[in-house]
């Protein structure tokens, strides 16, 4: 998994400061979380082949988070796209689309399909062979997910050689790597585990923007790779986080502790903070392992 | 009158290409005359003060003239915005502004006043004292007018020495300024002319984008000091001028010619173009005093 945080801010867009949109590169897939105004430009800004995502996962229909996707989507439609575009997104999300699409004559010539979200629990929302997205049910002041995604395990790797050595009929590789027992060209059955190592570790991803302090998440979230939770405010205006439902980067930090998580990755940052050092310092009283993201900044996981 | 070109290129933002918006400082007034995606940071970039915009003027509800004009009203809502803000535009501007507004529950704190127009005449939408902006119809795919912005002739100029010579009455000045003749402290009537100057020349600016070539439009902006002319393509491709309503270079020309403009400024190029110096070669075929426009430019009128 591939991170690139396209923007990380709060509130409005500034010359220098992008609101949030992230873009997740997962098993060939190029996920867009969140798309605010100016997104469409930091995707050019940087290089990301955006032709390429074909899924975009919308948490909130505030501004800072949503305003930027009509103009993707018009873009694509002057690129000549023909692929798919699949928008999940908040009920209302068709409408503020389809409705501006509309007024300017401009329906796209690309396949535009809507799955909006209105359940409150964790809701199985995208799923192939190789990874799968579960909202997060957030604590904000409109209806607001978050975004768990994960990796499928893949195959057993086969270890050729033994299998050579031990006369494994070819034609069993498949089925052998998909966890079945082995058989020998002298019709001798060997179990699995002695020719096959485990498959790569999975990875886990879990976006949390934007959200009151909410351990509610925990348990879903329990032991993610890398958990990107915001933290708009420091302790400083604890009383303005809790009355506009967003998190401070110390609750952010207990949230990672609780939850166990590897990385935590603070973002949405208010606009009053000109130094961004004090998010990573509340963060870390509570939790080692922090991230402070950045616009461009790529993060592995 | 000022014009700030805060974009001027058509279709898609890109890195270093806006597309349209401009600002008109004029008589006190700050006009913003459409707004793209990413308009907010240019204002920003440019440094203008755009709490002291009360009017915004959009041309048509395609994106690269609109889509930003949400994120400005989110903006100034976020700003603690107390002023009026009035906007001009095609109907079914107000129905997308305030589903998005409704949908994110961010109802605008300060007045939020919008002017829907759908007449095929030219129509007086503003005016006070001191300026008034008239639409002018344009042929575009979707319904679209440019606007016209007149200043009103001001006071006659008084010459004060000389109405202090004569024993002109200081209780008459004001009326006299208005036009109306002096009378002195002895009686004595002394035609206005005589003691006042013409007021200073009045300016006019017409915006005329996004349109094909439409001579419609001539008698209109007769002789207007300044006409911003879209220029989306060149020759070269004048067929799919034709075919998708907009103009090109020389066609802008000859609309600037049969008007007699003072300056005619070219925009909205289409992004094929790397070199935008044979806009200005193809105009000047036509008509001589011709500017390109550049994102940031000022152009004095």
């Amino acid at each position: 998994m591939k991170l690139t945080i396209l923007g990380c801010h709060s509130a409005t867009p500034r010359w220098d400061a992008n609101p949030t949109a992230q873009v997740l590169e997962v098993k060939g897939h190029l996920f867009l979380i969140d798309c605010a105004e100016g997104t469409q430009v930091q995707l050019r800004k940087f290089k990301i082949k955006f032709s390429r995502i074909r899924h975009v996962f919308i948490s909130h229909l505030h501004g800072d988070h949503f305003f930027g996707l009509i103009g993707l989507i018009a873009t694509f439609r002057l690129l000549g796209r023909e692929a798919e575009l699949h928008i999940y997104g908040p009920k209302g999300i068709k409408e503020a689309i389809t409705l501006q699409l509309k007024l300017g004559a401009s329906w796209t010539n690309y396949p535009l399909l809507f799955h909006e979200l209105d359940s409150k629990e964790p809701t199985l929302i995208f799923e192939d062979e190789k990874v799968s997205v579960t909202t997060i049910p957030l604590n904000h002041r409109v209806y607001t997910n978050g975004f768990l995604i994960r990796e499928k395990p893949g195959e057993r790797g086969l270890d050729v050689d033994k299998a050579r050595s031990l006369n494994v009929e070819m034609s069993y590789y498949r089925k052998i790597k998909g966890g079945a027992d082995a058989v020998t060209k002298d019709g001798k059955i060997i179990p699995n585990a002695q020719i096959t190592f485990d498959p790569e570790p999975t990875k886990s991803y879990a976006y949390c923007s934007d959200t009151g302090y909410f351990p509610q998440i925990v348990d879903q979230i329990k032991e993610v790779d890398m958990l990107y939770h915001e933290a708009t405010f420091q302790e400083d205006h604890l009383e303005l986080a809790e009355k506009t439902k967003h998190s401070t980067a110390k609750q952010a930090a207990a949230i990672a502790r609780k939850a166990a998580v590897g990385t935590l990755v603070l973002g949405h940052y208010s606009g009053r903070y000109q130094d961004l050092e004090g998010f990573r310092t509340e963060a870390r009283e509570i939790f080692d392992n922090v991230v402070l993201s950045e616009d461009g900044k790529v993060i592995e996981i």
